[in-house]
């Protein structure tokens, strides 16, 4: 080959921000995927599926304002010229289905959906520009029922996964509380950029305390390092009133209501309708079941309040979890949601009330291994039958079709099998649970040897030298060749994880 | 709202080419996708995702020559320039992998993979720019077994699918028998455009017999319209040794092998060759128990032989299926595989022997559809609890709850339960196998009404006019409320599918 062909070749690489994901990883994402869909199905939910690409005016949001849309999104342009953008969520095309639908559908209309959404932005550690959500919306709900039925579902959905209640904590808050607290402070409505420094600010809550809180809400704060956020420069009394809102917060969501009812006054309808709504949603949890243990108020859940029109929520992971160095890690939220009821009017003008929940399906489960990282791995490769006579392979690939007829999994050795170590190598890379051989003399015996590589690999750390493993051969047993799938399946069910 | 605002509004519409599945559909493929992933896994297959967008030169065939990469493909420039594009299908992604990956792999690497593909082509009826693959390829294996293995899973994955032995067939070449056919004729190796003419007329050799692929073969052909399609131009007599060779094949394995060991001289290499592992195929089929019932070789299948360079196939549904008109379809071709021995070489100037087979899954499932659509619908849809005096409804959702908390898909009716009509309007459209009632009368005795919607709708067709059907409300009946999920269960166990 020329050196001209040679620098032609192309440099296998991905992307950045994209990512392969791997055997291992996929079970468990699989196995997941199949727990989330039989609880979201019970509820009742319908799967829809839509396509990656959207018209990037369908998508919103990301407006075609330049040659090229924004950022934020993948784009390119049709043949027709036309921009369409890869899914940023699945809400977005919900909100396009439904408004092309609309006079079809069931009303009110509950999907649920799951797959890979992109996002053009730039990725870090754990950040990747390709990621999947799994999301459940109801469409055309009024009701803050549908609400309070969605901080159920996560509840469930949580479970279902094992994770253990009081492992986690699905947290309630309500965009008109906070609309509730600008009116008390008599700001004006239509400060965005105000508002938006009070939100970031109660963000920090949990980060920052109260008294950080309090810096940001007022001139501003410096932090360790030395670097200044300004503050919202809302005036003393302005920023004592938020904080006596903030105080309001309590576990018990009965005691939460009840300083709330001290907080808003009776002519703050903004604030005192939040307030309903909350007492609504606590009445239902309750009579369900759904106790504090599972489901609170705070007032720290902000984020996204540009979106949500009412209730927001979100889900915490809480428990401690330690990392490869012992160290603590927070996982925190793995999904959220919240009340919606502009994304449909964007296409038909007519306001249809939403609400809906979205976990992010690998910062979920990269929680749940770190958390299940102590188990000990199952063999869960094929049973290798080796080749040992190269003109042999059609009886072998007998024996593997045999087993597979059996339901176990299995494979031929389909590499050269000059070398039978390497055939061992190749079993054991694969996890194999246990490999079949079958040379001339098992043959002429009608047998077949069956190697045990669970087993071996213990036997294998105990005996001293290779002397005394060739004389013992652990873990290796002679069968009939009419036995096999029977011996096989002693080896499997001795292993069975 | 402004006139031009809205006149601003987006129309909520999809891109040409991709469509949107609803939850009938979504079912059945998940179904079909749980079976063919039970038989690769089976096989010994692991699976591997990778993203959906790649490099573009890592894509290949498709290179970036001019402005923009060609057609064919969705690409855009990241922020660094470079062309990415989305992949196309699922083989030229794990090249990319097997190459990035090479020395951490075992080595055959068996891995399955499935998911959404793009192409930017011209959309058409069942023709889609977003499609749905299901592959399983072995890479770094040299023997014909590897071959011979991919069509016995995909004999056993129709199989898995219901589709019954004798309704399909697989298909079996090799590219190097042409090539031999080529050799023979004395052909100049290097005229790429007359092998692709030749290779063009074998493969309609289905729909025009063998005396249209002799026109086709030699000067050309005019069809009924008048169309003409111009010929391989080859003599009377390479003709005549075409003809000869698509006549050897036959139902049986057997037979072909001797027509074309008469076929072929000695010194004819590459079919030698060719033929030396359609024999071993066939002992690896035979031996296995996969007989010409299952597994034929056919001549005519030389679709994508540029790309090939091995044995080839392909999967045909033979059984005939009437559509909606009562008119036969033929769905012909499911799935398609084949020898690729130099895709990773691309990357790395290093020959990787694979070999892959790839499952339509939208295609095939069309075909299922079809097939089963004298199947009588099941009511799958939700339970759903009503809601008779709204200030109840966390009452309402506590019987939800219940009957969830007893695995039974359940939902509170989340619309506007002003108008009771509507809500079993609403059941009725959603599927559900029954609702449950609660008014002032059964609360007081602590009953709830189950009305079972699928005997409701028999006893309806069956009752003559309202009065009849008021008096006797078919297929309603008040119970406990504490035999509530004992009694749901009932219903659920009589309408079971």
């Amino acid at each position: 080959m020329s050196k001209t062909n040679k620098d032609a070749r192309p440099t296998p690489r991905l992307p950045r921000g994209l990512r392969d994901i791997e055997a291992a990883e996929l079970r468990q994402q699989q196995a997941m995927l199949v727990k989330i869909r039989e609880v979201y199905e019970r509820y009742g939910f319908e799967p829809l599926e839509t396509p990656a690409f959207e018209y990037t005016d369908a998508l919103g949001k990301f407006l075609p304002d330049q040659d090229r849309p924004n950022e934020g999104v993948f784009s390119l342009q049709d043949e027709d010229e036309q921009w369409m953008s890869l899914r940023y969520d699945l809400t977005a095309p919900l909100a396009r289905y439904v408004a092309q639908n609309y006079q079809f559908l069931p009303k009110p209309f509950r999907r649920y959906a799951v797959g890979p959404v992109w996002r053009n932005e730039k990725p870090g550690p754990g950040r990747f520009r390709q990621f999947m959500q799994f999301d459940a919306d109801t469409v055309g709900a009024e009701s803050v029922a549908a609400d309070a039925e969605m901080c159920m579902l996560a509840a469930d959905t949580l479970e279902a996964l094992g994770i253990k209640r009081g492992d986690y904590v699905i947290k309630v808050n309500n965009r008109k509380l906070l609309d509730g607290v600008l009116w008390s402070l008599g700001l004006d409505y239509t400060d965005a950029a105000r508002h938006a420094a009070i939100f970031r600010a109660l963000d920090k809550f949990d980060r920052l305390g109260m008294d950080g809180v309090k810096l940001l809400l007022g001139k501003g704060r410096k932090d360790e390092s030395g670097d200044f956020t300004p503050g919202a420069e809302l005036t003393a009394k302005q920023i004592e009133s938020v904080t006596v809102f903030m105080l309001s917060w309590d576990d018990i969501r009965a005691n939460t209501i009840k300083r709330l009812e001290g907080f808003f006054s009776n002519d703050n309808e903004v604030g005192q309708q939040g307030l309903e709504e909350l007492r609504t949603i606590d009445a239902l949890l309750a009579q369900a079941g759904y106790e504090h243990d599972r489901i609170v108020f705070d007032g720290t859940v902000v984020r996204g309040l540009d979106y949500y029109t009412g209730p927001v929520f979100e889900t915490d992971l809480t428990m401690t979890i330690l990392d490869d160095e012992g160290r603590p890690v927070r996982f925190g939220s793995v999904g959220s949601g919240g009340r919606y009821d502009g994304l449909v009017a964007r296409f038909t003008g007519q306001k249809v009330p939403a609400t809906g929940f979205s976990i992010g399906v690998s910062r979920l489960q990269a929680a749940l291994a770190a958390l299940h990282k102590d188990k000990a791995p199952v063999a869960e490769g094929p049973v290798i039958v080796t080749v040992m006579e190269k003109e042999r392979i059609a009886d072998y690939q007998k024996l593997v079709q045999a087993l597979r007829a059996a339901n176990i999994r299995a494979e031929l050795y389909l590499g050269n099998p000059k070398k039978f170590g390497k055939q061992l190598e190749y079993a054991d890379k694969r996890g194999s649970p246990c490999v079949v051989i079958q040379g001339s003399d098992e043959r002429a015996k009608g047998e077949v040897t069956l190697k045990d590589l669970v087993e071996g690999a213990k036997a294998a750390a105990a005996i001293k030298d290779n002397r005394e493993w060739k004389e013992q051969r652990p873990a290796q047993v002679s069968v009939k060749e009419a036995d096999l799938v029977a011996e096989v399946k002693k080896i499997l069910a001795r292993h069975a994880g």
